[in-house]
């Protein structure tokens, strides 16, 4: 760290992708909120509201009721998912937010795409890498910018994270451990979500629903991509009986860093991250939750730091960075290239699982 | 738990095994240490002395300076390798314990065997699985009680943590982490355990040196053994060019709960065991090294329990456990053919370390 160190704890909240006065914004981007499941509901609507650069004007669900509701609660507008589609309402909003059950993510995006709307997609991006792709391809051709919802990535202890691991503060990383664990049947708000146990609407649970965490958490405080994955998901409970209830995965960094990563959507509630270098022990614990209170510890020969600190709403800090880049006029980091090479790593853990070999994902392979 | 929670804590470090009566041992076990390096030194002839049930009374090494120092320190008879192994002395000892390079305990305890000597022979058994076989065998063809040197096996943190898991506390175990490093080169004290940087002496370093002590902690709490491993190993600092200087490894265990563990000679210093279960989370942390102070804590639906405990001398508690049982006349857990299953899983690592592919170990096989 080049600061001195209290200027470090002063700043360790900041924005470090901020250009814009949210005073001098007149008109933040209205957002168009597709899918009003719990997680819209609870989080990505507070957020949005929230945050200085974005409003939700739209909303629509599949489920009517739930649309009136919401309308009627944030006095914006409520349509159904055909209007949306169809662009009945298009001069209502500047973007569109999709937090839809995974396998419908790809109509939405293209109907957004094809209005010329911003879209913010929820990860994973799709339910198979093969539409993945298509939803992608729908936003480049139509000239859209697309971010993916990685919470994480907007949150300031993981910024922070990243910036320590980034200035060589635990020296050569050697490997990483993280897990990410729920009673989900017990958490599970509302049948509403159910679709999260239907393989053809998620497209996975344990891997899919909560992998994503760890691994693109990962890939972004070490800022490389995974060479080679393997997995095994196993499911007990009859409830996943159609996915993953528990899985295991291992990712293979550049250089042999290996990140080893347990996830279960039926055990006990864990959320750790944690990486072991040549010069120090970085701990984020807990990691992974929306609702958990961040920070992390730094072990160095023996002493350990343990930095907490005012916490954010990590919905918030997400819609203002995308409401602040489109103002801005700069692009999103988390972007579709980005989301793909998730989606092309727990499609490999999923291989890997069925055929008990590691799978090499593109990209150079270590010796 | 069946008893009050108060007089579980009463009774936190009690000796589960024990059923002699210390004021009554009239003749403790008197213990041949052959092998002088900083662990026998620091650790081993400590905890001998402290124990009731023991008294070193020999002691030999290769470094004949090293056997002169120790002889006058602990007022006891120093002898050279050879005259050990011929038996010269072999009345002024019941029983041998053998803390030597991995590659000579099959020299030592043989000769202890063929001495009618017990034997307590330092974990991993031998350098590799054929002379570990080699080496039981030695002990069941002369008749002699074998116990190998698990000192993690009589920590009272270790035994109520398997006594919690076996209660069924954590309820069905489901994934478990653990991670075990330090910075060797910094940390070896002398020249004269340059050893374990030698392949033909040590078998390995990462997984012989660290990784038996995840493997073998996680099969005692968890009360069963792997049926499956896969591993990696990598090396890039020149001191390990002969052995492996950082591994990650999977166990896999019968109704497919998985082991994520990684192990590194050159690395911050990491100790921690993590098991997550469907209705609790355990984690001893730390976790493996001798001179840390053990506790464990216990988290369940977001109330985490913490239990710190008066510290017991590890070796004193091993020691005492050997000595007991020499003196009751009852056998050994940690055995040779416990020791065998661990050689085998620690070849296995190795295996499929060179393969890449996992490597089914003796036992039943899942799905």
């Amino acid at each position: 760290m080049e600061q001195p160190f209290a200027e470090y704890l002063d700043d360790f909240t900041r924005r470090d992708w901020q250009t814009l006065d949210p005073e001098d914004v007149s008109a933040p981007v209205r957002i168009a909120v597709v899918g009003l499941g719990w997680f819209a509901r609870e989080w990505a609507l507070p957020g949005i509201a929230r945050s200085a650069f974005t409003d939700a004007t739209v909303v629509t669900d599949v489920d009517a009721e739930a649309v009136e509701t919401v309308a009627a609660e944030r006095d914006v507008h409520g349509v159904s998912p055909e209007e949306l589609r169809a662009g009945s309402v298009a001069d209502e909003y500047d973007a569109v937010y999709v937090a839809t059950p995974n396998a419908t993510h790809l109509e939405y995006v293209t109907a957004a795409a094809e209005q010329g709307k911003a879209v913010l997609c929820e990860k994973p991006l799709e339910a198979t890498l093969d539409r993945a792709r298509r939803l992608v391809s729908a936003c480049r051709d139509a000239g859209v910018p697309l971010m993916v919802g990685y919470r994480m990535q907007t949150d300031p202890a993981v910024r922070r994270l990243r910036d320590l691991v980034r200035a060589g503060v635990a020296g050569d990383v050697i490997h990483v451990h993280a897990t990410m664990s729920q009673t989900m049947l017990g958490e599970l708000g509302s049948d509403h979500d159910q679709w999260r146990l239907d393989a053809q609407l998620s497209g996975g649970s344990a891997v899919m629903d909560l992998g994503v965490y760890p691994l693109n958490t990962i890939r972004f405080v070490l800022g490389t991509d995974p060479v080679r994955v393997s997995g095994r998901t196993r499911t007990e409970h009859e409830a996943f009986a159609d996915v993953d209830e528990h899985a295991m995965y291992r990712l293979e960094f550049p250089g042999g860093v290996d990140a080893m990563c347990t996830v279960s959507q039926n055990a006990q509630h864990a959320s750790r991250l944690e990486i072991t270098g040549t010069d120090a022990r970085l701990i984020l614990d807990p990691a992974f939750y929306e609702r958990e209170d961040r920070g992390f510890a730094l072990d160095r020969g023996g002493t350990r730091i343990d930095v907490d600190f005012e916490q954010v709403h990590q919905l918030e800090e997400e819609f203002a960075y995308f409401g602040h880049q489109l103002l801005a006029e700069e692009p999103f980091s988390p972007d579709g290239d980005h989301a793909l090479t998730d989606m092309e790593a727990l499609d490999g853990i999923y291989e890997s699982a069925e055929t008990r070999e590691p799978v090499a994902l593109s990209g150079e392979l270590p010796d």
